[in-house]
């Protein structure tokens, strides 16, 4: 099959039947956005599997990259087919700086597994709207789990991350984690916490700043959701370099997929999920119909009138949502 | 005249007569938005002057509201009416914290000048409009010079400033400022820089990495506008605490609105201005379609189908731009 002259019918089933560089293609696509990505979503909305999506996030230099890298062999190991798709916040080029920076990918990412990075182009919508289409692409393909890793720095990030069925956050000895991940909102969010470089000096102690945390939060009830149900993150002891405690980890996630299932929060989570991108869908549609109307004739004419004190600004931006409303 | 019981008309009569409660009221008016501040905006938009808006911004702990202080007593020398508008992007409370932290308002601030401060409740959107129309009622109201005074942190405290007709950037030695100003793009949008606290070490430092960064911005031709207009931002060298250097500063201010006034530059940035403010309000307007169309009945069918499958949501996304749109 020709990727590039492929139909993007043979490029999803060519997907689903393995071929990574029909997946691969399909993402490309999904990332560009417009009318391909539209029919990529509608293409693989109904092949949906039920794939653990796996969100990830910690400061620059916590050791993110080399944990997802130990637990995609180690997934690989128990039989499953993992993905990686990691959001690079600051690259323009789609390439791969967050994993690729730190490890060579082809040491350690196994075989039958999917890794690609994700340039969010500065473009907080894009992200907004690129992330559940590729992630809904990776789940067709029949990968699981699915890992989005971010570099938890600003908010579209966490909300991607918090947006996963299970969200990590990774914490490391030294840096004020702990409190950081408070500030940024990332205790509310994380359903299993990685204290990674455990072996190195204050690593107990950044245990012992999330375990307060937690206390706090649970005393105040702000980690119980509307229906009452309570899970308590773990917090769990890594050494990614070596791979300690990592099994851990996998099992960690596992059993928090477990109480979803069990609690059916998941279902709850999902339709969460598929909310947000619809949301998302129909402002980026709105965005586009503002950017078209501010540049009719209409527009320019009220705008003049603005400017010229004619029209105030209420109703020379009145005149331009009629234009889109019609009213 | 009751302050709470009288019309908008009356109001704005009131404030243009040089009663501050009524300037007062307009702006918390206009700080809720809603039809009162729409109603405000129309009412003023055709009342306005020809107010001097000079943005200042810096890092915490610059000195800023020290210098707007000196500012505000200056002009008052020269026989001008200032006003300040404060922005403050942490407090949720309207109430005086940038200004109020650092200087005793009574004490410094001059009979006859106007000072408010605006906070911005975490709400990029509010800030968008209100300080356009905040500025608006203080123009009508007579004032001018007209500060808006900013901390230098975020895109959209930085975007304030750019848009006045001059924007002041404050540097202290020994913070990395002018690294800093870089960074955020605060070099492109400075009209005037001011290095402040310039009686201490590290000052002529300040002073030199500016203008190195002010020379190489100017041989690659960032700073000279499509018109081809150039014109070099001064840096001045300020102890704001005794007051030296300041009227130095009141003359690089009214210097830079001579070359705007004599380019024909003001102009063309007020109507930017307003037609930035056009469309902040046109997105606010649809933005608030989208939150009622997403809770009416035809987008919650629209959701279910998705979250079952039956719709993409491209699909769902489209039935609830069409409630807006009417296609």
């Amino acid at each position: 099959m020709n990727i590039r002259t492929a139909s993007l019918t043979e490029l999803v089933e060519a997907a689903r039947s393995g071929d990574n560089r029909a997946v691969g293609r399909l993402l490309t696509l999904v990332e560009r956005g417009s009318a391909a990505a539209e029919e990529v979503a509608a293409l693989t909305h109904p092949l949906r599997g039920n794939a653990h999506v796996v969100g990830i996030t910690g400061a620059p230099g916590s050791g993110k990259s080399t944990l997802v890298g130990r637990l995609l062999a180690g997934w690989c190991q128990r039989g499953l087919r993992p993905a990686v798709l990691a959001i690079d916040p600051s690259s323009p080029i789609s390439g791969g700086a967050i994993l690729g920076d730190r490890i060579r990918m082809d040491d350690v990412i196994p075989e039958g597994t999917f890794v690609r990075s994700m340039a969010t182009r500065g473009h907080q919508g894009g992200l907004a709207l690129a992330v559940p289409g590729a992630v809904r692409v990776l789940d067709a393909a029949g990968f699981s789990p699915i890992v989005i890793e971010t570099v938890g720095v600003g908010q579209v990030e966490v909300d991607v991350v918090a947006a996963a069925d299970t969200a990590v956050v990774v914490a490391t000895p030294g840096m004020g984690d702990a409190v950081q991940a408070n500030k940024a909102g990332l205790l509310e969010v994380a359903d299993l916490f990685v204290v990674n470089k455990a072996d190195r000096p204050g690593a107990a102690d950044v245990r012992r700043d999330l375990e307060l945390m937690l206390d706090l939060a649970h005393v105040t009830g702000a980690d119980t959701d509307d229906s009452g149900v309570y899970f308590r993150p773990q917090i769990l002891m890594v050494t990614a370099t070596t791979g300690t405690g990592v099994a851990e980890v996998i099992d960690g996630i596992a059993d928090h997929l477990k109480h979803l299932t069990a609690s059916g929060r998941l279902a709850d989570r999902r339709a969460h999920r598929v909310k947000a991108e619809v949301r998302s869908r129909a402002h980026a549609a709105l965005e586009q119909q503002l950017r078209h109307s501010m540049q009719s004739d209409a527009a320019t004419a009220a705008l003049e009138k603005a400017i010229n004190s004619n029209f105030s600004p209420v109703d020379a931006a009145r005149k331009i949502v009629q234009k889109i409303t019609g009213d």
